[in-house]
């Protein structure tokens, strides 16, 4: 893509040596605008929440928001266009000299824009308060983790009943978001993955034109989206009579979930429960074929940041945290399997909010 | 939300006097990076791509990534952790002085980690070029909507037959999403919106769990995602017999869409269109209902950056550039027409990328 290269630096006119392009994959959508306001509804583009020491909160939006930001409690001002946002913006923080800002969740065209309409101001990245705060869930929260939960139980219960010969990964995928909706989800949590074969053994692979053939593995990795809360499971199953070495992987893969489990309670720490899970898949025939994380954080975003189950996070868990635990093998060419639910930190343990069957089914 | 306002300063250790948090919709992911380099498989998450003034790309990703980036004509660089990520940065960055970066698809805490690992750069923000470079479309990309319009218009026409007394909008939603994964999308576009009756008022609706009665409106608006390109298509059905205002309704918001087609050729401004097209509506009984912009740039964004047509652009319609043309009247609590096609800019007028039959169809 040469042409593409060389068509950007002619139409640039202060020419730099080179430029450097980062891709990532979160979105610019602050989930702590609605986690902060509580708003569930809306859109709320170019929206911004002002947080003040006291607790109180100034929303900025559009005539199109309006309606929907008034179930806040929060001052609300409506803008038409930048020059009125940028004289809001400059009213109502006039008094302040330094602005907290969520550093994670703002491009750095945002900020130069805002310094220079609102110059003199300190901007201090506040980014870590937010994902200290979110990583424990307060009860509204955890009842709509439930209930993403509960929709993902549902979905996963019928795909059985569904599967047939020639059927392909894309029409699982499609059955599979019908189902979620069907079953109240305001939206698929992320890509679908219903993947056939030697397709499972591919952890990013989603979902493409195969089809189901007797003997194939089939692994369907989900979520249900409610009122911007997340599920996220997973589930493994054989079409026709499993295999030694399928039942084998199957619960391998099973009992090194167990003994995650097993090491969940408050106190402990995020990379305890991996390296349990990782040393028991490393034990058996499957060494070095677990090749992930052992889980993530969950909430309104479907990898939440903070405390995760891996080998370098030594973060203790916490009473009503939420997180995934999904434990996998792969083989390159043949296939792989992953059972994945999502707990909640207890006391003494954990709470399993999806709640499926996590047997063997053979179809 | 107090609660969660006074958990966050809790959580701060040098305290601003306000937190600023903006809300926006777009992605984090830099479609430049697949704009750039031509790749559209693999997720590529946390990669770079380097751009040379020569038109050499050099790719930074990680293993996960690495047999998906050989298919791009670049060096490949893979990284395990954050500390070779930066080694390798700064040993392909050593001589450059300037650094070009996109900053409307960076975070600014990325580029404060940059600034931290890689000082004395001059960091230049070239976002514009890339805008300006994507608004005209080379062959490959034109192919690629053009796939993407040809899946919605054979998803449009299967809803008529669909539609039944007492369905849901969710329930329709679903069917869409399936519908479009049948025919070949690697995903929906964006949130589909099927409202109905009264809800077809609200543009930015998606949908809810409204059942179908006689007599309703049933507005239709999705697209189809392929190979990282898209199309967007809105049409309006009448379930039963269209009344006499809904009749009218629909043909001023058709008649608009032709005075809009008809505006269209290469080197008349962008506003002249929209222009065209809000004059005629307020020369109607739906005076000031027509309330957004007459379309929108399309391409690997739903709302491609840079032209549009709305009363403030007055950029010049230019050779391939693709557009939407999308005229609406909205009456509250009773329902809304909206009527939208995809469009290649030509010298001479415009061809039709959606093609499904734009008359008032009963059910």
């Amino acid at each position: 893509m040469k042409k593409r290269v060389l068509n950007f630096f002619k139409n640039i006119k202060q020419k730099p040596d080179v430029i450097l392009i980062k891709n990532s994959s979160e979105q610019f959508i602050d989930e702590n605008f609605f986690y902060s306001t509580g708003l569930n509804k809306g859109l709320f583009e170019n929206s911004f929440a002002l947080l003040y020491p006291e607790g109180s909160i100034d929303i900025i939006t559009t005539n199109l928001e309006y309606e929907s930001a008034k179930k806040a409690s929060a001052n609300i001002r409506v803008y038409k266009n930048e020059k009125e946002l940028y004289s809001i913006l400059k009213e109502l923080l006039k008094k302040a000299s330094k602005i907290g800002i969520n550093a994670k969740n703002i491009t750095y065209k945002d900020v130069l824009k805002f310094k220079e309409f609102i110059p003199n101001k300190k901007i201090l990245d506040v980014s870590q308060a937010f994902i200290d705060a979110r990583m424990i869930k307060d009860e509204t929260e955890i009842d709509k983790i439930k209930k993403a939960a509960e929709i993902a139980d549902k979905t996963i219960q019928f795909i059985p009943e569904i599967l047939h010969k020639g059927m392909t990964e894309y029409e699982l995928a499609a059955e599979i978001s019908y189902s979620l909706q069907k079953n109240g989800a305001d939206k698929s949590a992320f890509d679908i993955i219903s993947s056939f074969g030697e397709n499972t053994a591919e952890p990013h692979y989603t979902h493409g034109d195969k089809k189901l053939k007797n003997g194939d593995i089939v692994l369907c990795d989900f979520g249900a989206c409610f009122q911007r809360y997340n599920s996220d499971i997973t589930r493994t199953f054989i079409f026709g009579k499993a295999s030694e070495k399928q039942k084998r992987m199957y619960n391998t893969v099973l009992k090194a979930q167990k003994i995650g489990f097993e090491k969940i309670k408050t106190g402990v720490k995020a990379n305890i429960v991996h390296n349990a899970v990782k040393r028991y898949i490393d034990s058996t025939e499957f060494k070095n074929l677990f090749i992930h994380s052992t889980g993530h954080a969950l909430g309104m975003s479907v990898h939440d940041p903070g405390i995760g189950f891996n080998s370098e996070c030594k973060d203790m868990l916490q009473k009503n945290m939420v997180l995934t635990v999904e434990p996998g093998v792969y083989i390159s060419g043949y296939g792989g399997v992953r059972i994945e639910d999502d707990i909640l930190v207890k006391k003494d343990g954990l709470e399993l909010l999806t709640k499926s069957s996590r047997g063997l089914i053979e179809i």
